[in-house]
């Protein structure tokens, strides 16, 4: 057969995680806790499974979970969405990511995104005919230049693909990266797909931007969120996207013949763990203690820290210690010092290597004291 | 935005159970069942979240899950398939449906649906550019007409899609139909996408023709089937996709980026579940009794009964009654009479109507009665 993305691999996520399991390696490459979801979300899916929530939800999810996610989204960020018409849960983010990228693009659209990026916007864009326009961020702010997404943006642009706080950079947008955006997609035709997974993980009072907060933008855009991320639960894959009516019209004709609904329990058990706003305004202060501890280690160490001030995630440069490819440096960190990470030139279309790699530390106290024993040895 | 489906609406499913909520009619119209899974499978979710494993499973799915699914399809239909690379769990057939499609349908490709058929597939057919070519079936038998499939096929022809059991019809593939395909596929470059989703429900010593029994055809097939159905637990939304390793390594690619990894300890719980054969064995009986014990109601009222050789809904014809549409008719059944089926018209392209309904059976007794009292007064 004829491959409609040849040039696609496996996504790192999965090589780097494999290539841990195999060597017996610390893993802070994919983004996952090596600690457990708590007992009473636990017991909320037991208990829905128990009481008979084991049929297909209805196809935009369940109805309570819906409500408390429109609550949520107007008490942060002031936003009222519809959650009859607005809101849809997802199987995880990717999803979500996925099925916006498909109900909108069409072949020769072109769609604007940041590198380092994600792994699954390009492939997404590529599947529906649509043109990937990237534009390379540099360590260590990865700071957006907005006169040269100014000159990438012509008839064509469709969508400009956001992501803060920032996957693999741990960098956030700021007030006038939103000032810059409104003022360069007013009078055009220009969606915007803001992937929010990590909204609540901010760090040294800085306020997440999310497109919900600007109506100009609001209108225009479908924000992605995740529960798996902020609930230490990645497996269970549940998240949401939002988006006005007329942009969640098309979201959800994709979405009902591409999974239809979402597990049912798990959703019954997030609308009722929601219920508590601690769930998520706890999550700041609980990542922000693991980064500064994480840091404090790294500091040991012969790596440049890089800022972080959003998800948990930390970036390192290591061009004192090596000019080895980042690729190879990551599998050298991983096989000879028992610490797997993510080269962060995976997330380059270009095969740029900045000598950056990417740990996650959503990980045990002793998992961090571990692994920085083994990086201070490099 | 220009929409990318602009005849497609909101699936029939969601509209007949929120007419059937909305009326508080009795639900015979989505495909789910009115009693629970069993506790024990329950209990083996509740195990799986209680030992810690709530982060993500491997993108291509829990690898004893994946051992389970080869060793029974081995045992059922005699075909190996390696867990490693030839089997990918999913959020649900529907999934692996759509991601099967994504995969291997490029733009001006050719498929061959049969109508009545579910109406996941023509929209993803459709959103990867693919035409669509269908072959409309007739009540009571809904053969397949092969001199009719050989005429639509041509050098564009890239898959044929077939689902045996069938939804709606509840008609099953004979050695016939598989001797006419394989004389037809023999040589071509046509791949088949085989929805086997009700591979267990299959009634009076008929036998299931999986593609996996037939290697010229299993070689060229991504067969689909679910758990959801069988288990009586719909709403867990997990499925699987199996195919020789050139067509599952394009699969995965899509996979990954469409939804990267399914709920990880329902996939525990079911690779659990599955060492007890007896629990898909003995399918087949519970539902013929179900079936058995629904026509013998149906037999008392004016509708014809369709044949029913498997799946888990039956047909009735109601030409001797009225002459309205499907569509139209069958809400008036839930409205008059409150009973809610799905109009098979919904599954024809071209708004053929056959005067045909569809029920699910796939309920208890006591409701299996209530509707039959109600259907009688028509
Ligand atoms: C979708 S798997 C990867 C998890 C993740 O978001 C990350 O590691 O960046
Ligand atoms: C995907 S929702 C519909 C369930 C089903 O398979 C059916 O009712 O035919």
């Amino acid at each position: 057969v004829v491959s409609k993305l040849p040039q696609t691999g496996t996504t790192i996520f999965t090589v780097m995680s494999a290539l841990a399991n195999e060597l017996g390696a610390i893993n802070l490459s994919q983004g996952f806790p090596d600690y457990d979801c708590s007992p009473g979300l636990i017991e909320l899916v037991n208990k829905a499974m128990k009481e008979g929530h084991n049929q297909y939800a209805p196809m935009a999810g369940v109805m309570a979970l819906r409500e408390r996610i429109a609550e949520k989204t107007e008490k942060l960020y002031g936003a009222v969405y519809n959650p009859e018409t607005e809101i849809t849960i997802t199987a995880g983010g990717t999803q979500a990511i996925f099925t916006a990228i498909s109900a909108v693009i069409h072949p020769n659209d072109e769609v604007i995104i940041f590198e380092p990026a994600f792994d699954c916007y390009a492939p997404a864009i590529k599947l529906m005919g649509g043109v990937v326009k990237s534009l390379a961020l540099e360590p260590p702010n990865y700071r957006i230049a907005w006169d040269m997404v100014k000159r990438l943006i012509n008839q064509k642009t469709k969508m400009i693909i956001l992501n803060s706080p920032h996957n693999p950079t741990a960098t956030i947008l700021h007030k006038e990266d939103i000032d810059e955006l409104s003022a360069l997609v007013k009078n055009q035709d220009i969606l915007i797909l803001s992937d929010e997974v990590y909204e609540h993980l901010i760090y040294d009072g800085e306020t997440h931007h999310s497109m919900a907060r600007y109506p100009d933008l609001q209108q225009r855009s479908f924000i992605v969120a995740s529960f798996g991320k902020p609930f230490h639960a990645t497996g269970w894959k549940v998240g949401y996207c939002m988006a006005p009516a007329y942009l969640m019209n098309e979201f959800r004709k994709i979405h009902q013949f591409l999974v239809f609904a979402v597990n049912t329990p798990i959703q019954y058990a997030i609308a009722e763990h929601l219920k508590n706003e601690e769930t998520y305004l706890s999550l700041a202060d609980f990542f922000r203690e693991k980064r500064d501890y994480f840091r404090k280690g790294l500091e040991q160490t012969r790596f440049e820290l890089l800022p972080c001030s959003g998800s948990y995630f930390q970036s390192v440069r290591y061009r004192a210690i090596s000019d080895e490819k980042d690729a190879d440096f990551s599998i050298r960190v991983a096989k000879e010092f028992g610490v797997a990470s993510i080269p962060v030139s995976a997330f380059y279309s270009k095969g740029i290597d900045h000598h950056v790699l990417r740990f996650c530390f959503a990980k045990r106290q002793e998992t961090l004291d571990k692994a920085v024993d083994r990086l201070i040895r490099i």
